[in-house]
């Protein structure tokens, strides 16, 4: 089987983001009442959004599963406040769960968490627990810039986020670091925000001693682990200045990277320097970038072409699409199971 | 020759650090007045200061000449006003044109600019002018966020710069883009900032068409371009989406990238992807990486070892080491002829 950890809704009906504007339009509105999404959005609609997109593509390119969760841009939780974040996740958690129904063999979901700008990340457990417990969800997205490119709340290993990661262990789900929109205009959202974000965290992670404190804790940094493999040398470099451990016992336990990225010596860079048991798949489709890359014929995220060209063993392949992602979704296997008992369209 | 076209007074003698200190410990005192630096330090001081270390390191690795500025992080334009910018940018290029003035053959200067957050870039032109005509710079560092690490200033495409790139243009010098210290909790300075700022610059330049504004002007992005190189699938598309030109045309001919990047992995990705004529030599000694990776013997940044063992030929090498500098810096070829004129120590 070949799991695709970096799905998102991106294509998601017309309905949620009317929503989304109506809260939007409400920020201006003084006699604003925020309320919960009521979405009268059918089953057809919903087969509509992902026939001919991510599941197309999931056909077209051979793969079998997409960890999927809600637009990353949309996320966007600088807009409003904890309430608006709050009723925007679940309506958007929602919306993915409607997918997972349809296609419980092709999706599996992973939750937005209702974040907000200098708000106790305490305020995400309730919804991290609904979604893990009553959706079936196998993980989070973590926004480590809930302000949208000022990165005003603490670094992510601060004990601010805590809570958070406690629940995160006992529910033995994994986040993936994942920035939102850019409301900063210095940051372009898909070409430096979320690479500078990977980075960030990465670099966080590396000056902590988190892992002390959360042994079983475990992150996947997406776009393969931003500018951190082309600059292995550096963190290298700079954990043994810092009198770290080297980096596979300080931190390759818990922090992976995803194979988020779009042409062939970028895979062939990563799967050289990284670890192969810290690299899994993921194309991060309908994403970023959508067109066909002239040099190739073919899309330029249609990352297992890279990965099945790549210098990796049949045997190492095979971790990078599948076993680990049983290695860091502790529920994945046995959600799987379940769904697939459930039987298919 | 060998032209090392990234290094930093990163070894500077203790004099000018107390001068800093005495504007900083100044910034809580109301009584305190700003001066111009009086620095008391001796030719042998600044002899001693760079013999073991800079001058050093080039005749250990065999390079010639090092295109030399003030230390990076302690530009730090977000300390004080405009006027501590200002004498303190003065006192940190006349340190380094120190240095010029005793090994001549060895070094040439690149000056720190007197920014300061939310003021007019043309506050900077003055001591510009000064570095360059009266002290023989070739260029300038260009901090793209002056507030370090907040992002408040606009993009390096907005007009709000274009009277400093009219200068640089009309002065024959390009930038090196460089954030200074993080004061941005964050952002580790040289793990996270520095590489998110290339990065930033390079998609910044992306989405713009600031080219066509200024044909000529010219920019290093540092650090092997941040994460550039490594999602250089991911940039092509991105471009291809926004229906931009080739990037080789787009940006090409005014954006070049250093090899300070501390694996050979990373270099020889660099050669793979990334056009030869848009490569400079560098290494950023003495800097952000001052140990020995165990995994080859040698320091991280001894960056010259990555490029010699590249796929590049001798010619490609060339071009690299030496060639490109010529190309980038208009002003070298002269300097470097005027400098080794007069003699040496």
């Amino acid at each position: 089987m070949i799991i695709d950890c970096h799905g998102h809704y991106t294509t998601s009906p017309r309905a949620l983001q009317d929503y989304r504007d109506s809260q939007i339009a409400g920020l201006k509105d003084p006699s604003y009442k925020p309320a919960r999404a009521k979405l009268n959005v059918s089953d057809d609609q919903i087969r509509e959004s992902v026939e001919g997109a991510q599941l197309k593509l999931q056909r077209d390119r051979g793969t079998d599963l997409t960890i999927f969760s809600p637009r990353a841009a949309g996320m966007s939780h600088h807009i409003g406040d904890a309430t608006i974040s709050e009723y925007w996740s679940e309506a958007c958690n929602d919306m993915v769960h409607r997918v997972v129904a349809l296609y419980p063999e092709n999706f599996i979901g992973v939750c937005q968490l209702p974040q907000s700008p200098g708000v106790d990340p305490r305020n995400c457990i309730k919804e991290l627990e609904r979604c893990v417990n009553q959706l079936g969800f196998v993980g989070c997205n973590l926004n480590p810039d809930p302000s949208g490119g000022y990165w005003t709340d603490p670094p992510l290993t601060d004990r601010w986020w805590y809570p958070l990661y406690e629940k995160m262990c006992e529910l033995d789900v994994p986040g993936m670091v994942h920035v939102s929109a850019s409301c900063n205009p210095c940051f372009h959202f898909t070409g430096a925000h979320y690479i500078n974000g990977d980075t960030t965290a990465f670099m966080q992670f590396l000056t902590s001693d988190l892992f002390k404190d959360f042994p079983t804790l475990k992150f996947i940094i997406p776009h393969g682990g931003g500018a951190v493999p082309f600059h292995w040398g550096r963190y290298r470099g700079l954990a043994q200045d810092m009198k770290k451990p080297l980096l596979k016992d300080h931190l390759l336990k818990n922090v992976f990277f995803d194979t988020c990225v779009y042409h062939q010596p970028g895979i062939d860079l990563m799967t050289k320097v990284i670890p192969v048991e810290n690299i899994l798949f993921a194309s991060e489709m309908v994403g970023a970038v959508r067109g066909v890359d002239p040099e190739t014929g073919f899309n330029y995220d249609d990352t297992k072409r890279y990965v099945d060209a790549s210098a990796l063993s049949a045997a190492d392949r095979r971790k990078v699409f599948e076993d680990n992602a049983y290695a860091v979704y502790p529920r994945l296997k046995a959600q799987i199971a379940k769904q697939r008992g459930k039987g298919n369209r």
